[in-house]
């Protein structure tokens, strides 16, 4: 038995939406008793860190209602059904900034919500980039702006939390960690 | 108007749970055309990065249904209704560790997955811990198990996997930003 294994007495499908599932599930657990778990089952989704040329990184402001406001973001987005994360990374990085590059580097997955969520996201860096050849191409229903910043302004941007998101402020502590292993 | 702002058309409520509550929204986009948004609402959370004495850092280990896996991972919790988040952080710290400490410091806080959640997670640093009066006290169907380990250990567990989730690989990131700044 797997440690602190939670086994399934009931799933209850509540929802099944364009982007998350919910169900509930009453489990039992080590010690005899019962208690229910809220689950959100998410397709997973890929974020790039994507470094220009001279040194800034790519990001960009979009609207989250779950927020009622907009954050500026590293490029991300779900994956499609049997998609490759790495095909997805790029794929995503196209239609949002308009650039590509041949050089992807996969550089970790973490689950964002393990509480209730089964959401992973991974995390790629990209460099060496190249406009793509579609340009952008966001979906019908996402507006996107496209910004480069260098590390000290993004820095600022996280003062003022408009950068406030996981991936983002992951992302920075990448470029700062980056930076110090240079200097 | 805010940018790119997403006005509510309409508002289901689909479910009401003990952790999450989910909405589905009808919204008008920018360009006039509509679309749906699915929005999962949650408390709150704080996490807390804890350093021992000896500058080890304090881990739990525990099942996460999602996942049908435990993760090890810094000690975390959501917030209660009208709960001040630095308070929570005390409380959760005592009650998953049996630690308590009275120097707090707030780090930052963020968005999991602002795409279709509002979950905000405060992050503090604990130090100079002491052993908690009442010891630790988990919720009646909360099993945990709590370990103190070194960065090295910690970087091991992280490619491993047996860390896969983000406030802990954040809290990683933060260990070696600040070994960098004292080396």
């Amino acid at each position: 038995m797997k440690k602190f294994e939670e086994k399934t007495i009931q799933s209850k499908h509540i929802f099944s939406g364009r982007i998350v599932d919910l169900f509930v599930e009453q489990v039992e657990l080590q010690n005899g008793e019962q208690s229910t778990r809220e689950i959100v089952r998410h397709p997973g989704a890929v974020a790039i860190i994507a470094i220009t040329d001279d040194d800034k990184l790519v990001v960009v402001e979009q609207y989250r209602k779950p927020l009622e406001r907009s954050l500026l973001e590293i490029p991300a987005g779900k994956l499609e059904p049997g998609e490759d994360p790495a095909e997805s990374a790029i794929r995503e990085l196209e239609e949002e900034t308009g650039y590509t590059t041949e050089r992807l580097t996969y550089l970790t997955s973490f689950y964002t919500s393990p509480g209730f969520a089964d959401e992973l996201l991974y995390v790629y860096l990209a460099d060496q980039l190249k406009v793509a050849e579609n340009g952008r191409q966001t979906d019908d229903d996402e507006f996107v702006e496209v910004f480069e910043y260098s590390l000290d302004q993004l820095e600022a941007f996280e003062a003022s939390q408009r950068i406030h998101d996981v991936k983002t402020v992951y992302a920075l502590q990448y470029l700062k960690l980056n930076q110090k292993q240079k200097g």
